[in-house]
């Protein structure tokens, strides 16, 4: 079994997602079924299992690395702090991860944890494998308490609907309000002697509907079939999160459920590091895109590149003012290349500027330098900023730092969406 | 000449501005006239002056105590600069104030500052004042530099516009997008032994409109007659704009010409220390509202109280973080009572919470305590996410400290002025 390969556009981040989905890697296998949480007939329960199949006629025990970044945010809903306490008890070994859409388990006090961890219990009971090796997450409407009852009835049908393969019907089951499933892969391919060994990195996502019911969430989970041990697999996690998930900003309220996990069945030996951390992020960046794209409302992208910061700190507020900017987002929506609103966004970083040597480009066109306005083309400039993405360059002349960070114009239909809806 | 008090609201903060404009306090003459910058006819260039006239027989030299709030922004516009070394020259001992609206002098470089320069000494020049008693300030159009002839052909004109009195032509004339002027006043009254003494504090603002053509600016004066020293004044205007002009946000951008100016004249005597601090809130307070009602595409009025922080910046920054979050703004729009975002914005505040003792509510109606939601009336629960300002209090039950934040519904209007504007 080998996972089906994206096309690497030139910057390695299509547009859309690939219409076919990926296969997991070796060792995982996954389900996906309707436990009647969301409206009947849509599926609304994913397991992810460590199936222990190598894919060769090998077998392991079926033990996953384990590794995950959860939500900064205070307000941490139940299953997240049953997961951190398992990945704590289990040394981060685990067999099984399930997820709920439709009901975030959030703001549901001593009775919402009872119902997280009766979720691990009565899965690990089904499966046959300690409660401790299982992660889970919810994600849908916050204050409701999970339907438990359903939930449990659900897993025998759960249990028979794991199969090795296509990440599709895992992606679909987590999703609320994203218009696709999303997912990401990448293949790696590299000489042991003159033996050609692969390992697989598959993500899948479901992201920034913060509307339906209360408020959703972005989860997101990355599997491998690469050797890694879990402290290893948290590393390529972390150093891929910070460079995708946290460098997108679709409102700028993060929610009390997001969370990144990262699996490994560990039955492709040793890769090259250097290689797998690509892969991660290469997987991780198109993920998080992915979801800007599929964020309310969506229209067009917007891109903030900062170059010759003082500090990676300082480039990376500058490109985050700047791409959360709303008068620079409602700028990029109307396709108006106002560049007095962004130079006011980067003024008001709290990052010392020097606006004498500050340079403000977009699409590659100079619109500011030397402290006044430059005088481009204006038919190039109005290309630039109804482009598919905007994509806006600082050059702070203050160091060598550089950072990223992407967003999208700010609609009408976002305050819509988000306005019109009655909880 | 005595001014014309408002009327004062329960809370001290009416929801529109008086219809009748008040007076200017004793000591000072303004004026306001149609110089060209913006469309033929339309007041576009506003003087403040010393005049020296005490209103009761006495004469004074005309000298005012001066102090000003600038911008936070880095990208700080020619008028401001200029401002600033023309306060620290003078010892914040002025004479004269000129505000020109239609063009922002902001990222016009050294033929910028020349040109600001340039106004000081022609006003000067006109008024037969020395050059560094005169403050300047612009607000429009950045990047475009200011029409100096017009505004040197326009000065004696200016000059005899000048009287005491009234302050809707001076107020009328730094508007730019603003569909209203917006003035606040307050009369103290003592006794000093057997005489009351009055003293008056008058405020004028232009405020938010951020759209045309580039970006605008907001721009206060308040005065009062008080005798003050530059560093007395300085105090009442710092403390009563850090409980203002630094409690809202329309759409969280501060501009390159953002200032407020504070001057007195010294001919009221010395004052209560504590009624003229409660005045110069007040009266602060009321142009900052004023400021946030006139907003682009206002709807619905925010206020975010939080109540037992452990620090008072813990406060602000948790009252801030609701107050400004996409998600609860669009709530408000929609009249939807979502504490769901309310106490996610508050999670992700970057301050110490316990979600278990953290209480919500929303026009004095508990909506989540203790860890869970409240069983609130929904028919309440409506009424006050639908009242003209939704009143958001948060109690941390981590401390003592509270603070406020105003902001407003972000609505769909306010997207459409800011994306279908085109430079």
């Amino acid at each position: 079994m080998t996972a089906t390969p994206t096309t690497l556009s030139p910057n390695g981040i299509p547009s859309n997602p690939p219409t076919t989905a990926p296969h997991w890697p070796r060792g995982f296998s996954s389900g996906g079924i309707a436990a009647g949480i969301k409206k009947p007939g849509v599926n609304d329960l994913a397991l992810l299992f460590g199936s222990g199949e190598f894919g060769n006629g090998e077998f392991g025990n079926g033990e996953l690395s384990a590794a995950a970044v959860f939500t900064r945010n205070l307000i941490v809903a139940a299953p997240i702090q049953v997961s951190r306490a398992n990945l704590a008890v289990s040394s981060a070994r685990i067999r099984a991860l399930i997820i709920n859409s439709g009901c975030a388990n959030a703001a549901t006090g001593e009775e919402g944890l009872a119902r997280s961890r009766r979720t691990i219990e009565s899965l690990a009971a089904t499966l046959g494998i300690p409660s401790q090796s299982v992660l889970v997450n919810s994600t849908g409407v916050i204050g409701v308490q999970l339907p438990i009852a359903r939930i449990e009835k659900a897993l025998p049908a759960l249990k028979a609907s794991l199969q090795p393969g296509s990440c599709e019907t895992f992606a679909r089951s987590i999703m609320t309000t994203d218009t696709r499933p999303k997912w990401a892969s990448r293949i790696i391919r590299w000489m042991e002697g003159t033996t050609e060994r692969t390992c697989t990195v598959t993500g899948v996502a479901k992201g920034a509907g913060m509307i339906h019911p209360n408020m959703a969430t972005m989860i997101s989970v990355i599997v491998t079939d690469a050797t890694l041990t879990p402290s290893e697999l948290d590393g390529h996690l972390r150093s891929a999160v910070e460079k995708s998930f946290h460098r997108i900003s679709v409102d700028g309220d993060t929610s009390t459920n997001d969370s990144v996990f990262a699996l490994s069945s560990n039955c492709a030996g040793i890769v090259p590091p250097n290689q797998l951390a690509l892969a991660f992020e290469a997987v991780a960046q198109e993920l998080a895109l992915m979801v800007v794209r599929d964020g309310e409302g969506f229209e067009r992208g917007l891109e903030v590149r900062v170059h010759g910061g003082r500090t990676q700190s300082d480039a990376l507020q500058v490109a985050r003012t700047v791409a959360m900017s709303l008068l620079v987002r409602t700028a990029v929506t109307g396709g108006d290349p106002n560049w007095g609103r962004i130079l006011a966004a980067a003024g008001r970083a709290g990052v010392e500027l020097n606006p004498s040597t500050l340079r403000v480009s977009a699409g590659g066109i100079a619109l500011f330098a030397a402290g006044e306005p430059t005088n481009a083309d204006p038919v190039a400039v109005r290309r630039a900023f109804t482009a598919d993405t905007v994509r806006i360059e600082l050059d702070l002349a203050m160091g060598v730092a550089s950072d990223v960070f992407w967003s999208c114009g700010l609609t009408k239909r976002y305050v819509e969406i988000n306005a019109d809806y009655t909880t």
